[in-house]
């Protein structure tokens, strides 16, 4: 499902504050003409220049194998107007047969990577893969550069996150289906 | 300061639920009789059973000499009340003097360590760190296994959160002094 998708680059430097409260994130990964799409709420910036990430990608899933295979992923970042996308997918399995068909899922094309950017998020984060193969192994986890970011300008502009609306919010994963919005924002 | 904190241990394998949403933490340290304490929103579960954890924590800051001379810190998830105080905690340096008693900000003893829990806190983890020298040298990355964790029955207990009021909410970092509080829960 080919989706047109609004987006403004965000420069490098300011991607981290795409994640840095803490929102759910899919997974998108291609390889060897196959792709897929997981939920990862275990993702989190590991540095600002050049921009970092770590994730936690369970040995079991088709993600981790497209990701290997490929050094590559996207970080997307969705809203709550997908969040019951966003359970079908950290639900099913890719292997079970392709997950964006099955889950509804529209995507549009990355920059500097052949996984797609997920329809309905309001950031992506292009991934290259740090190759460290003892984290990798020992604990799933894999640390990546953000070699390009993109955000919706509806919702976030000027490294600064301005929800218009709740469909349009950030989501937060608890567990068993249940997700907290992104709420009120507050200054001290 | 000492203070009277309540808590409730909260079953290791369901410690993740204190931290799957994105809070953000403060981590506290001690080692050879000073301790310490600064604000992290880079912090994320990396295993359910047993449980662990992974943090930034950079090479210029205090914590960082504590957390590697004792192997242990707690990650302590604050409540709006104290969003000021996590915002001084994580602009002051811990090397100017007690932060503790500049920033107003009250502890209790740990069960399984020597770091402090923070009152104004609703969650804790008590944390010994998984020795990996390069994740620490090339990423400031530490791994750490949880060894005990607590909640305020208040606003957390068997495996939920449940916020009585905003002020007891958690919270997530944006910059500058922004913050998101957690939000509306819903299910799909």
């Amino acid at each position: 499902m080919p989706s047109t998708i609004t987006r403004a680059a965000v420069p490098l430097t300011k991607s981290y504050l795409l994640l840095n409260h803490g929102p759910v994130t899919l997974v998108s990964s291609a390889a060897g003409g196959r792709r897929n799409v997981m939920a990862a709420s275990w993702a989190m910036p590991l540095d600002f220049d050049p921009p970092k990430v770590a994730v936690v990608i369970d040995k079991a899933t088709l993600t981790r194998e497209l990701v290997e295979a490929s050094g590559e992923f996207v970080l997307n970042i969705p809203a709550r107007a997908i969040a019951d996308k966003v359970l079908a997918a950290g639900s099913a399995s890719g292997r079970e047969g392709d997950k964006f068909a099955r889950c509804g899922i529209a995507t549009g094309a990355a920059e500097q990577v052949a996984a797609p950017l997920i329809a309905g998020c309001v950031g992506w984060l292009e991934c290259r893969v740090i190759p460290e193969a003892h984290n990798q192994q020992a604990y799933d986890l894999f640390l990546a550069e953000v070699v390009a970011a993109w955000a919706d300008p509806a919702v976030f502009t000027d490294g600064h996150w301005h929800f218009p609306d709740d469909a349009r919010r950030t989501i937060h994963y608890r567990a068993g289906g249940n997700f907290f919005a992104t709420g009120e924002d507050f200054s001290v």
